[in-house]
């Protein structure tokens, strides 16, 4: 039996402000950073160790784990950034505001955009200076890999190689790993661990810097998952990122 | 020609208290942190910009690399974290105070383990708790690989493979490379780039938080070298590091 564990970032300033996201590189709030600390706390107090750290190349995850590595006193371990770990790309949704974007579209268009497995949101052209293509931490990228939207799909097919070519490599030659992301390259993961149907996982809501451990086998089926940390907490985080997409 | 960047970490709660460091784990102190800062500041500032940086597995490296990092909107750049990179060890004298170390074998002798080239310092028993060998960030190195203690030759018989093996392929593959180390692994660096004789290289100081700069032309070999900052504070920088042997 081997331990996975998965965070989620802190808030970031656009959670707060309620904005699609996606693969801007926006950073943590100052109740984001203070989440990060907790998770490493409680990493730290329960007595996780890691081999091995994998986290995407956008800044509130990656300083999310800077925060959980400096509590752990774990600085000096391996760090691998893929872009593979980013957030779902929201397409032309990306820095709208959720409820001004419900307020337009309805509700139930947004509540579609955001959690239907396989309906993509409005593509980015190309020209537009959010296409990922302008930035260059994607420049050894394909065309193909280049998204100008994703729905959640999309976001499997491109998180399941690194899966299966990589993190599980890792895990199986005995390495602990943690893994910090976002709340779409997790669902991703979650989905294909606990082999969670389509229309299902758009329901999942995993909470922000709540560490979730998965018990292992040999074949990294899982055993069994917990949060860590105080229940009631978990449970309202979890009510939290589920109200995210309500019009206010 | 390329531009190669190094930084010495800023200054750490150690060297405030004017202790031998070696491989101890030490944090940066405030001040240190300020310096970090400030670097990245110059960095961005002179529109320097980095597709991969090296530092090693001690903390106050990682958290200066950290901070510079951050300042320059880089937090998602590949950071190579090496051993090789580490200060020089210090042997038993690791954790004692340079003043009372002077006070007691003589400020020639203290002067002697810092400056000379091959003459290193009292060694650890396998059984000191400050022998790498416990440490499971050293997991990975061979028996001869882990010092009891070392002098200069000994630091750069270990850093220049990472050099003629990792770094140097990754500048010449066109990759702009950011190293931050210490003071005796970029002394190592300084001596190999510039050739300069084992005698000489033991009174190269090199300042800490401030960016060195070096062009090289294709071979590798420097067109030449500077530090980026204001001239009256990067010689007082220098000046303070040459009077930490000094008993007081």
């Amino acid at each position: 039996m081997t331990k996975l564990v998965v965070v989620r970032h802190g808030e970031s300033t656009w959670n707060k402000e309620n904005r699609f996201t996606g693969w801007t590189d926006v950073d943590l709030s100052e109740k984001g950073k203070e989440e990060a600390k907790k998770a490493g706390e409680i990493l730290k107090a329960e007595g996780f160790k890691f081999d091995l750290a994998y986290t995407s190349v956008l800044k509130r995850a990656i300083r999310t784990l800077w925060y959980i590595l400096d509590e752990m006193d774990l600085m000096w371990i391996p760090v691998i950034r893929d872009w593979r770990l980013n957030e779902r790309h929201y397409g032309a949704l990306q820095g709208l505001n959720k409820a001004e974007t419900a307020a337009k579209h309805g509700e139930e268009q947004v509540k579609i955009w955001r959690r239907s497995y396989d309906i993509q949101p409005p593509a980015l052209e190309e020209s537009d200076e959010r296409f990922p293509g302008h930035d260059p931490r994607y420049g050894n990228l394909t065309a193909d890999q280049l998204p100008k939207t994703e729905c959640l799909k999309d976001t499997v097919a491109r998180f399941l190689p690194l899966w299966k070519n990589e993190i599980s490599n890792d895990i199986k030659s005995g390495k602990k790993v943690l893994i910090v992301a976002h709340g779409n390259s997790l669902r991703a993961l979650v989905k294909y661990l606990d082999n969670i149907p389509d229309d299902e996982i758009v329901g999942l809501n995993i909470p922000t810097g709540i560490p979730l451990v998965y018990e292992l086998d040999d074949d990294l089926k899982p055993i069994k998952h917990y949060y860590l940390g105080d229940p009631e907490e978990i449970a309202k985080a979890q009510q939290a990122v589920a109200n995210q997409g309500k019009a206010k």
